[in-house]
């Protein structure tokens, strides 16, 4: 494809994209796809021979649209959001086109210092002080997983660079809530430490971490010769969005000299609107925290940041320094390689530098607070409704929710829920996802896609209950 | 901004990436930014309203573009390439502006179905038996630690799920060459290795890993007590693209019980080609391997391939399954959360299936063959130039050289092929990486940008003699 073939291809691209945009609202929301439907339609071998670009673009209305389920729009209310606002798409076009790569700050500049000057900004503005310091990774599994990593190597004292976490003789322990995301409990499993020192700390009524009780399990480790190594704490939890306690934790990580990670990949954004801040109070005191800027916020995936307060040592636990990408002003620079796992880096801060100018703060503050207000709202009226509750406190933008039919309990009661979610869903009209609470299944509304107003809240309630209270 | 504005929006950037793939070959290569550059062009806070999004496409000029290095360029002949054709920037503007994501097969069917139908055409592409399955992960860095973590867990029985790696009496052993990438020693130590378990196995006078070598570091670890574990072939270095003997390897490897990871990002792409297939002859008793189709291969960035052989080891590693995730549809579809590190994914297949489809195989065959061919004139110009030399083999598309006037030796030989390098660089005309070998720095010329063509490099090689036989 020569530049001029692309500038045709790519202005029909673009309109395909816009026309998608506007017109999602009139699609089902989720796929209706069978296993291998898709495979099915594709050769089993590859082209040998070029095909017409226009093919290939025709395919994605006969081949691909069908089989998606669409995150944008504006009924969907599954899992978290992922939001791609329009500016961000052209802020990651850009960088596509540019196809430029940050292996060190001289492979290019721009690169590395655009990365700084936004995740600085962020900073600013979600209120954190100066002293900490950012960079983009991809998702907050892996944003979590460098965590652990460091907090292993910190408290060995670099055990990497010796005998590694073999030679260590006591079994490094591992704290995190019963509520937090599946991904902590794989990065702690990545990093090593093994499922037999990892703490399931218990949660209170509100589904948030009991400080008393992992000051305990500390005290009860410590006794048994154990070494205790990091705290995750989260804010904003996968299931109800329930606020873990950053201070009192924060209290006993210092007391016990314990790294703590805050896992605020949803409720990060939040932190944008002051009247929020009191969900991560305590939180200059943790050692590193990851907030997914392409979640609510609204940057295209993907845009996970990831903060740490000293840098340091991070950049010493993940630092290589191979002759081929050894410059003339290493030292005077930040080499982002030595921030994460991965040495190539895309022009991520693009989209991200995009995004936050194109919006400024307060229109995305504007949005956030319409999605909090829609929150309230709809759990107000959920909770108004004779058989239905609201299963768990709304700080943030879900609400938890279950029909309970008269004398319905137990497994009838799961097979119920279950049920209408799915049917939901099949309907087309709404995505939900079900979950689990204590042991019963219950189903997250998780508010918050770019088009979703109050209306498209209304229309999905009306056709939840018809869908449950009918079946 | 709303669908019309995108669309305004869009064409203008299209237009613009148009302009810049077009003219490219008129600027210079390398940025000549000093550090804090751009930083100092830009506001110190975030803006609190929206800018006029004109502004911010006009900033792609005035801030962006001076401070890039660029890859795309002609005369890039840098690290190794990261080619990206303009079919897969549109493929990845598609998967942006769909903004879907793969957190399970559910999620949006069509993001796991074109991967596995793509990552199957490739395996076709490169020769492997239909034992093999793949995966679209960031980077070989990445790959490279899902191999080793993954070898640390066949070998321990997955104590993971136990005691972890503290637990183990017998220290595991990793056995790499000394040509191997930076990343592969940093994802032994993130994995928990320690780097006194790391043997840096020798090489031969083509650089190659020596078998010998190998077998008699194995045997005297066996005879200490300890637990050989993985081994990391490379195809193609990157000092020099030198070819590991992976069938000799897979044999020790076989012999053993070890787990062969065969790092391949960079030859594997020539893979494609059966009159190199030579080049990685024994792969079928690897582990695992790494192709990253976002160099050579012409995929935008980030677009790295892990195959493995044994995929249900890999899910049992990787697997999470929390309520929020399962579907009536698991046990008959792929969740490629399993199958690495994040859980969230972007739609890469999309540009995967965009290049091979508007390339065809032949379109992709024609050109890796152009560069190898572009190689091989220029290596034997080169050595038959008085006083220059090429240090190393040439069986890919990088060559290695160094000028070496009469008399010059040690350190000041060394002094000299950096400033000609840098001199070269500084330039303009051409961006060239030097790197050591065997302790002495010599300057790499890797060739294989999508619009380098024979005349680049015959006026590059004019720029190389003339700065370097007047310096």
């Amino acid at each position: 494809m020569t530049p001029e073939e692309f500038r045709i291809h790519g202005h029909q691209l673009i309109d395909w994209i816009a026309d998608y945009r506007a017109t999602l609202a009139g699609r089902p929301v989720m796929a209706a796809t069978k296993p291998k439907e898709i495979t099915n339609q594709l050769p089993t071998s590859p082209p040998q021979d070029p095909e017409p670009f226009e093919q290939i673009l025709a395919d994605l209305d006969t081949v691909v649209l069908p089989g998606l389920s669409h995150w944008q729009h504006p009924r969907f209310f599954g899992y978290f959001p992922s939001n791609g606002l329009l500016a961000g798409v052209l802020g990651d076009l850009a960088s596509t086109g540019l196809g430029v790569l940050g292996l060190a700050w001289q492979s290019s500049p721009a690169i590395t210092e655009i990365e700084d000057v936004t995740l600085d900004w962020v900073r600013q503005m979600v209120g954190l002080s100066i002293n900490w310091h950012g960079v983009i990774q991809d998702t907050a599994s892996t944003s979590t997983l460098v965590a652990l990593i460091t907090a292993r190597e910190r408290i060995t004292n670099y055990a990497l660079a010796r005998g590694g976490l073999q030679a260590e003789p006591k079994p490094l322990i591992i704290y995190v809530s019963a509520q937090s995301h599946s991904s902590v409990d794989k990065a702690a499993l990545l990093a090593g430490f093994g499922r037999d020192n990892i703490r399931l700390v218990p949660t209170d009524a509100d589904l948030a971490m009991r400080p008393a009780a992992l000051a305990s399990m500390i005290e009860a480790d410590l006794a048994a010769n154990l070494l205790p190594c990091a705290i995750v704490a989260t804010t904003g939890t996968t299931a109800t969005t329930a606020i873990d306690p950053v201070q009192a934790i924060a209290d006993l990580a210092s007391q016990h000299n314990l790294w703590l990670h805050v896992d605020a990949a949803m409720a990060g954004s939040a932190m944008i609107l002051p009247e929020c801040r009191w969900m991560w109070s305590g939180i200059e005191q943790a050692d590193s925290l990851v907030l997914n800027a392409h979640k609510w916020l609204g940057v295209p995936f993907d845009c996970s940041l990831y903060f740490v307060r000293d840098p340091e040592h991070l950049v010493r636990v993940m630092s290589t320094n191979p002759s081929f990408l050894q410059s003339s002003v290493d030292g005077q620079v930040r080499n982002l390689r030595d921030w994460g796992i991965p040495l190539g880096r895309r022009f991520r801060a693009l989209k991200l530098w995009f995004i936050l100018r194109e919006q400024g703060v307060s229109g995305l503050q504007s949005r956030l607070r319409r999605d909090l207000a829609n929150a309230q709202t709809l759990a107000a009226v959920v909770a108004a409704t004779p058989n239905w509750r609201v299963v768990a406190p709304v700080p943030l933008q879900t609400v938890c929710i279950r029909h309970e039919p008269d004398g319905l309990t137990g497994e009838a009661l799961d097979t119920h829920t279950k049920a209408w979610a799915q049917a939901v869903n099949e309907s087309g009209e709404a995505y939900l996802t079900p979950a689990t609470l204590d042991g019963r299944w219950m189903v997250r509304i998780s508010i918050g896609a770019l088009p979703t107003e109050a209306g498209d809240i209304a229309q999905t309630w009306a056709t939840i209950r018809r869908i449950a209270e009918s079946s």
